[in-house]
């Protein structure tokens, strides 16, 4: 009786390991093997979501949105940066007041080529990338927007990144939903594109996140002066489509819009500024 | 000994209920008194959210933001009501998803001759105070586009409303900051407009609260159809300027901005629904 019960036990055990081997030979992808990490260890990963932000009128209102949906992510780690030369008081005090772990960053961003307005934020979020490859042993990185919308669900998903993960994103390329919406079994089968669609990776920055394991085994890698500067990213990192693990309830699920938030039109702010001091006392906005 | 103790207390007591009457008179409007309430009554009312919203591309992503901010108020309840003939899935699986205290509501709002587009929200604002009239006996209203930025510290400071409140706007009107920019002891001694300044009390819908027991005490007060529907329903309501008690740190803070998110542009849409059904699965967005 006890023998026979051993027996069944030491069966099952080798059934159960076996199975474990199989099903993750075929639901993941080579990298993930690579790197030589159970699934179990990504469960509870600590976020750290990259924003670059700037001085503008709908700042401060953007940033506290954002700062509102930031509280409720459990194991999150903010890195702000600013696009200036100096730390400004008004970020600073935003940030403080929050509660939330953060680490406040500056750096100016540069014009440069590829765009009337430069590619935006390329100083600012490599900046962010050398802090995290600096201070950073165990994570996942995001590129998040100060005025995009973020649901609850998508840093829960994208906290088990193994290596790099992907998932379709809203009101971004021309498009209701842009990336992958096709997916099986952690895979992508059909990406939902139109612009450039030969990328190697073609996703917005909003669709992605990186486990910074992959970013310290290529230390040298950051973003580039490119209009695709996503993709050459994700290319440069060693990583091609059937790497990327779809998240996003296997693609059929939007948890990111890229919303924009319109310019402030102040075309009555000259007459009431000629009105006098005592209509235009200092006021944080 | 016992006989002087009692004197103390008695004297303490008319002492304390005079010093509450010289304050009340100083700092609270004529209307407040005739309410007869005193001010620990009001330091946990309920706020009354009310809030119009209509179908669009931007419009699963506005509420998801705003729903993140509400979380965090604590009682609160919001009163969403759809523009439209009925109510929405869409609509409904995200009030039951936020876990917030909600009536789901709807109205479909009518063009209407002040504005080419109709005074905005008009018949829904409306219905929505209807119901407050018939289910609330005590709280606080405030009306809140689905796309303006709130701080929490203007819902705890417009909680303790006792007849009306108003306090300054950011990026509302053409100008940085409308509404009262200089207050003292809880009243309005500048208000920085530039529109129509004479208006009973110059304010965007997003800068005043009402305590419930006004709009109870006027039961046919509603909003019409004029531009400067604001200032008229408060004028209805029997309020003036200096019957408004002036939040927002005596006006020296901005808590709530007139964001507004820039519409989607979808040029390559037609595109994307031209490659065919498998880039095209059915994604609520």
């Amino acid at each position: 009786m006890v023998k026979s019960t051993i027996k069944l036990f030491y069966t099952g055990a080798v059934v159960f390991v076996l199975l474990i081997f199989f099903i993750d030979r075929e639901i993941l992808p080579e990298s993930v093997r690579l790197l030589g990490k159970g699934t179990a260890e990504y469960n509870d990963q600590t976020i750290y979501g990259i924003t670059s932000t700037y001085a503008r009128l709908t700042q401060k209102a953007d940033l506290t949105r954002l700062i509102y949906t930031l509280m409720h992510v459990p194991n999150f780690h903010w890195i702000l940066i600013e696009d200036s030369v100096e730390k400004t008081p008004l970020v600073r005090r935003l940030l403080q007041k929050s509660g939330l772990k953060y680490t406040h960053l500056n750096k100016k961003n540069k014009k440069n080529s590829h765009h009337k307005s430069g590619v935006k934020d390329l100083l600012t979020r490599n900046a962010a990338l050398a802090w995290v490859r600096n201070n950073v042993t165990q994570g996942v990185v995001y590129f998040m927007d100060d005025d995009n919308t973020y649901d609850l669900k998508l840093f829960e998903e994208m906290r088990t990144t193994k290596v790099a993960s992907v998932w379709p994103v809203g009101l971004v390329g021309g498009l209701v939903v842009e990336g992958p919406v096709r997916c099986k079994n952690g895979k992508v089968l059909t990406w939902r594109v139109t612009w450039e669609t030969n990328r190697t990776i073609p996703i917005d920055m909003a669709g992605f996140a990186i486990n910074t394991a992959l970013l310290r085994q290529h230390p040298d890698v950051k973003f580039v002066d490119a209009f695709d500067l996503e993709s050459i990213f994700l290319g440069d990192l060693g990583l091609t489509r059937d790497k990327m693990e779809a998240k996003g309830n296997n693609c059929r699920e939007v948890n990111v819009w890229h919303t924009q938030t319109a310019k402030a039109n102040l075309y009555q702010e000259k007459v009431a500024q000629q009105l006098g001091d005592e209509y235009n006392p200092i006021i944080e906005t």
